[in-house]
């Protein structure tokens, strides 16, 4: 990858990175078109970190397709592949983390204490290997999106970090490589959480201001029909990540869900229009 | 920064950083010369950087002379100072921080338990804004070296670090910005640290293996004649950083203390050979 990149700059080309965990859908080709609009180069990082899953979690089982991930990269227009080895990534005992404080701890960070450190550790990473000039996430992670910015603003990467749609399917259910997971029956029941989401939205934008209340809905909907099992249900200003109670005097909250059925963790989250 | 940078690297000119707090003595200087040899341009940081000092240290008084500074390092052929304000490089909460877990926490991590953490911290962001080719670090911060080697390897940084000698006044005082925090008689006793050094090297060069039994030589040497109190003395395998206490098949080992004289610490640093 530095061979190649040491070639690429001469051209004045603007390079964009869209890092991946492989196992591609319709989500992750949708960052590739973003990509594509942005920059005129396209690589595409193809790697299950392994830091970023904590002891018990699905890091052994999570689906790695990478011949039929190269051939739809290939065709949504990715110029170069990325798609290391973990002796590559971490050839000899590795110390050094980054860590972006607090925000890491919170939602996701509560259920996956070692999460967000093994994802700013290893996106610095690809960052310094690649050094593109922009880098696509996924609003779909949208705590993970918050984080990025952040490290990169206080790190002073020189990357600028753009942040796409969620893409969902056609019942809403958000795109995920995890979906492949669920039971049939887990995969219809699933759609409980964008259903939850939307009644969240028509909630506020009725003018109802009470997080709470619209929590408990919401809970009741999820925990109620679908036996899905909550890990949370929060609210938070998205501009500061910080939760909140009261849509009070905000334009918007940002809702996000974390979801178990079975063994399948799902997330999903929506901006939510205050009236 | 930036700016300077994006005119640079047009010409293909090879950039080294030599990162600095300032108040700028022959060690640095000859940090520059190293430099020079190395590349084709040269930038000099100065900052005083306030994330790597503990509560109670000598933030406060550490001193800035930035004018005298400039001159010199003009004089000695650096050619870009990037001496910024701490609200450039902290402008908003920080969170975000680089850390290089275990060797951080011994020697003189034991002693200035977020210094590493600041360290790496303000480097990784240094590396970032400057994007320099080459960066020189000093022996005497021999701890640090390893460290910031450590963090270069394991975040894939494109950065080749250099380490360049302790240069030491003529009684053999290793040179520091801090030595002007010392009194004539304090001054005058601080040779014993490099006296103790060169006492370990000579018992190593002798045939002497137990680490133990020469620690207690240095340790008498020091605490006994000058009135310093010794935060450690300790002996590490260079290329591990992990303690020994018999220097058995070593080659080399690397002796370290720090001492303090009245409210001044001083660290010192040898590589010995062993017979």
């Amino acid at each position: 990858m530095r061979e190649v990149r040491e070639e690429l700059p001469r051209n004045g080309a603007r390079i964009c990175l869209v890092p991946t965990m492989g196992a591609l859908h319709q989500g992750h080709l949708s960052l590739v078109d973003m990509a594509k609009r942005t920059s005129d180069l396209v690589v595409m990082s193809i790697y299950v970190n392994p830091t970023q899953f904590g002891r018990g979690e699905d890091f052994g089982k999570y689906p790695r397709t990478l011949e039929s991930d190269a051939r739809l990269a290939s065709e949504r227009g990715v110029d170069f592949i990325f798609a290391p080895a973990d002796t590559e990534m971490y050839p000899e005992e590795h110390l050094a983390f980054v860590e972006v404080e607090k925000v890491s701890s919170i939602l996701e960070g509560e259920f996956r204490p070692t999460h967000f450190k093994g994802v700013t550790t290893v996106v610095a990473k690809l960052f310094n290997i690649v050094e593109p000039h922009v880098a696509v996430f996924g609003q779909k992670d949208a705590q993970q999106a918050f984080i990025i910015k952040k490290m990169v603003r206080d790190l002073n990467f020189d990357v600028e970090i753009i942040v796409a749609p969620i893409v969902r399917e056609k019942d809403g259910l958000a795109m995920s490589s995890r979906n492949v997971y669920l039971s049939p029956e887990e995969r219809e029941k699933a759609a409980v959480l964008y259903s939850s989401l939307k009644y969240a939205e028509s909630s506020l934008a009725s003018g109802k201001k009470n997080l709470r209340d619209i929590r408990a809905e919401m809970t009741e909907m999820i925990a109620g029909g679908s036996g899905g099992k909550i890990d949370y249900v929060s609210f938070v200003n998205p501009a500061s990540f910080e939760k909140v109670e009261d849509a009070g005097s905000l334009d918007e909250v940002l809702a996000l869900l974390a979801v178990r059925f079975g063994q399948t963790r799902l997330i999903d989250n929506m901006m939510l229009k205050v009236k």
